[in-house]
């Protein structure tokens, strides 16, 4: 499988600076917790949210500033959520933006904010402007500070995680850059961390919208660790235009669309890759279902499923748990007419157990990180590609641990 | 709270046996792994079952022959499902039910059988033939027998799970007696586990099927251990009416009906109390709701996220998880209308955190063994109770490790 961000060098899109301060947020006073990405020039900006019923307050301030077409600049602090900290908590995101946009000169509707950790507890304001002011005065546009960036959004995250494409159309290239935070409190109800995508391409909001949403839904909606939706997911796509040409469309927007799909795919598989204590990145496949919905639901179950995820965890081949757990998905389906096939072994074939060397199996899943579950259904041309962790004994020591 | 399963002596209803044998279907062959229930007299009988898609062999028998007016035994294996085994599953059930026949002078539409253990491998048919040789005559109408019926319903049970009632309508004493079995693959969407109430009331086959369907409403289906829907969950009741007096009805059926609340309540809750490697009961009241089944869907996002679990497991009063979890129920609430006691300590109100003692709170989740979570919306008079268990890496082992 690819190896997840281990790339020292990005294709950084034009126009685009970074900073990421440790301004004391988190309890270790050196780790990284406030990032600022800045683009000099106004971007079509998108946002693609959480659809728990609970939102963060910078979840509630950024839905009512996108699509937008003159965004400038997104500031981002880790180790607070800013969720469940009622009206102040609003107030505290407002301010972080204003607070952005006074120290690079902007207006407070041109800035977005996001914040992740822990839930329930009012930010500290003064370490915030702290960090704000330090950020804004070490911006630039090199690897070293996109990297910082990438690591000042990071809570549980065991390595930051960046990823770039560059394509050409006609004379002009464009860049992706994007950057994700997510390693628990990961389910597949919406684009599912915090991601921001930067690109130098020109697009109108509405284009960057369309974008988002539908690339969103084959990435970021596909991965889970433990299938308990945030309150803080945001992923927002900054397009600023400073490539050069014309605003994207035909077949060059679809060069630049393939990108975009590659950046988001593998940010978001680099989630459950990383997830809490995790020891193997699960692949999902779901064919022949009546529709994609339908499919996305079973392999949903499948990955969410904590007796699947502790089989894989311990290279245990009992597919049986697999099929009972596409059996709860509320997806109609014939079992007499189901295969299931675990890391390309066939062990299920039209509903009937086969025989198969399940010590090879077991030595398969034990000395590959991925694991590949391939479910195949007889209703229809639907299919769904779902990424998620295993469960181990680590993921529950780090949440049990994680608040006191 | 109460204590599970101590109780030494049981209201045995009349006119019903019991036997539980050893026929070395589970891997250690001192372990009983064959349950007989038989009444002495024609029996209504009712059962509620998985809603999972992929059953397996033993529910679509029963399916078929439930609700019915003349049942007369149950058949029980433990060590094997019977399920995602195909056409041969289907024999191998209805043998069950067959040589059960045969050993009592039954005929086999008399006999429900149900099956627990691992999926997808064939009944070891020729152990459980000399395992119902030996039950049916071994039957008899005491504890000791009643027990080890109720241990030889077991797989991942640190205990057997049994209780009964006896109520006085008139002149008339009537006895309820209830067993089951779970610990795992345990998820609230059907009567989860396999579970038999068996009374000496007298009723005709669709009352036993409503009063059988309503309880299970509000105790099997309130509760889960990781929420996975087995594709074995069968609840059945056996009335055999030889109590005596007419049919109940009116008042007298009240009586009883409260009774079979509080058998099966505590049956239910005995399941996720004895959770795979829990160790802390976890009570879930969702008030305020719209709907009941808006209150139980949110009490189940609760029940089954895994943030929660960890976080009572390392008795941390980690809120934020138990809010945002409500969130992404699916069910539309006001967040800025609601309120949060965990153990009796009100910790957030109107969607504002409070200030509160994270200490003492902490130190009566590590000391109970049940914790309390109270959840009160503002949309309506809608309420559910639910039960679960925390998640530990013990859970993570035993189930790492179950089947190779």
């Amino acid at each position: 499988m690819e190896k997840f961000m281990e790339k020292t060098s990005m294709a950084l899109p034009m126009g685009f600076r970074f900073a990421g301060q440790a301004c004391g947020i988190k309890q270790d006073p050196s780790r990284l917790d406030l990032a600022l990405i800045v683009s000099d020039a106004p971007c079509a900006a998108a946002g693609v949210y959480t659809q728990n019923r609970v939102v963060a307050a910078p979840v509630v301030l950024d839905r009512q500033r996108t699509p937008a077409g003159d965004v400038q600049a997104v500031v981002v602090n880790s180790g607070n959520a800013n969720a469940c900290t009622g009206e102040q908590g609003m107030i505290d995101a407002q301010r972080m933006t204003q607070w952005t946009a006074e120290a690079l000169s902007l207006r407070e509707e041109q800035v977005l904010v996001m914040s992740t950790g822990i839930i329930g507890q009012p930010l500290p304001m003064e370490k915030i402007a702290r960090g704000i002011q330090q950020a804004a005065q070490h911006l630039a546009a090199n690897d070293e500070h996109q990297q910082a960036a990438a690591r000042a959004i990071m809570t549980t995250d065991k390595a930051p995680k960046y990823t770039s494409r560059s394509v050409s159309v006609g004379d002009t290239t464009y860049s992706i850059l994007g950057m994700a935070k997510g390693a628990g409190m990961i389910g597949p109800n919406m684009a599912t961390m915090l991601a921001v995508i930067v690109t130098d391409a020109r697009m109108d909001p509405d284009r960057a919208q369309f974008e988002l949403s539908q690339v969103a839904d084959v990435t970021f909606n596909c991965i889970s660790v433990e299938g308990h939706t945030s309150t803080n997911d945001t992923l927002l796509l900054l397009a600023n235009g400073r490539a050069g040409g014309v605003a994207l469309q035909g077949d060059g927007l679809g060069v630049w669309r393939r990108a975009l799909h590659e950046v988001c795919g593998e940010l978001a598989r680099a989630i459950p890759n990383d997830g809490e204590g995790s020891t193997h990145l699960i692949q999902i496949d779901v064919d022949g279902c009546a529709s994609r919905s339908d499919a996305h639901a079973i392999a949903r179950a499948i990955a969410n499923s904590p007796l699947v995820k502790t089989a894989i965890a311990g290279a245990d081949p009992n597919w049986g748990r697999i099929v009972s757990a596409a059996g709860y998905a509320g997806v109609p389906f014939d079992p007499q007419a189901t295969d299931l096939l675990l890391n390309g072994t066939l062990v299920y074939q039209n509903g009937q157990p086969l025989a198969f060397d399940a010590a090879a199996v077991s030595t398969s899943i034990r000395t590959n990180r991925q694991t590949e579950i391939h479910l195949k259904l007889s209703e229809g041309p639907g299919h769904a590609r779902f990424w998620t962790s295993d469960l181990t004994a680590e993921y529950v020591r780090i949440n049990a641990d994680y608040h006191t």
